[in-house]
């Protein structure tokens, strides 16, 4: 078994073929994990989560279902969950213009620019930045229909496992946000193990 | 003022400066007009749904907000709104895959084509396919959190307002849908009121 292991505020892209397993966890607790997926031979195709919300008729994932691409095709199946279960997926990566918008001061790291440069490192240089899954973030809707922002409520040691449905570049991002309460405040590392 | 018709099932891209406002109208109700909006000069820079729900903390759109791009500036302003006020934020623009799945035997018309060929037609024959604002779309979210799929609740004339607060071409198409009961069945037109 393989284990990547991403240190706080980077991300790693990885290779997983059709069928193959990957547990996302959290070492420490209280982490958000960034996740995008591109079909490994055509990365104009890539994980939605817009097409993802339409194909499984809901606004946050659950375990059994399908994530799909843009052009409708199941690239990763949501296998289990060994965590709270609260996961996002109606939120824009981070970048450098919402550290901006946030009042950060010279640069700051983002999942943006974690995926540009894990990305880059295969050979990817000009990919579409697509909306991610964003495993174990907290943004539940209140009921005036605000978007919460609340911190990822896991131990250390949750984890998630998806599996593959086409062959696949999986990045996952150490979600570098500590101006906001996603990552309590101490943005941690994340761990992959291919299974 | 310009009026332009937008027939059932077709797009149409109109520029607007900054500043300048328009109207899109549904003239017979019940129908939905998926929304796209890109800077003029740089076509990599477009309204983002989802960056929009960050900027806004919210799911959906109300009168007074600003809705941004993908490097999250403001781009169109919700002005006023003349309609029973539902519109979506939620879901990817109906696409050839979207009616593959839901049974369409042969072509159908669709908000996805309706773009690249409204662009296509001003020049840009190679965008990426932002996730739409789908004005008039009914999509309420559920006790159980499953996005629904109403009838558009718009009555003939009903329109909103939107000012344009960088150079932008907006593309608008009247949504094809004919296969959920989203534009009840029978898609018709859209007017757009250059201001």
């Amino acid at each position: 078994m393989t284990t990547i292991h991403i240190p706080a505020r980077e991300g790693r892209a990885f290779r997983v073929a059709a069928g193959q397993s990957f547990r996302v966890i959290d070492p420490e607790g209280a982490q958000v994990a960034d996740l995008f997926a591109f079909v490994a031979d055509d990365t104009t195709e890539w994980l939605s989560a817009e097409h993802t919300r339409v194909a499984i008729g809901r606004l946050f994932p659950r375990v059994g279902e399908g994530w799909c691409t843009n052009l409708r095709r199941p690239i990763l199946t949501f296998v289990a969950d060994h965590s709270p279960g609260v996961h996002d997926m109606l939120c824009a990566a981070c970048s450098p213009s919402r550290y901006q918008l946030l009042g950060a001061e010279g640069h700051h790291a983002s999942c943006e620019e974690n995926l540009q440069l894990a990305m880059s490192e295969f050979g990817h240089e000009d990919i579409e930045i697509p909306q991610p899954v964003n495993i174990f973030e907290a943004n539940p809707i209140l009921a005036n229909g605000d978007i919460g922002i609340e911190t990822a409520p896991t131990k250390a040691g949750d984890s998630v496992t998806l599996r593959a449905e086409l062959d696949a570049i999986v990045v996952v991002t150490a979600c570098p946000q500590d101006l906001t309460p996603l990552c309590g405040g101490t943005p941690s590392a994340i761990d992959i193990e291919l299974l």
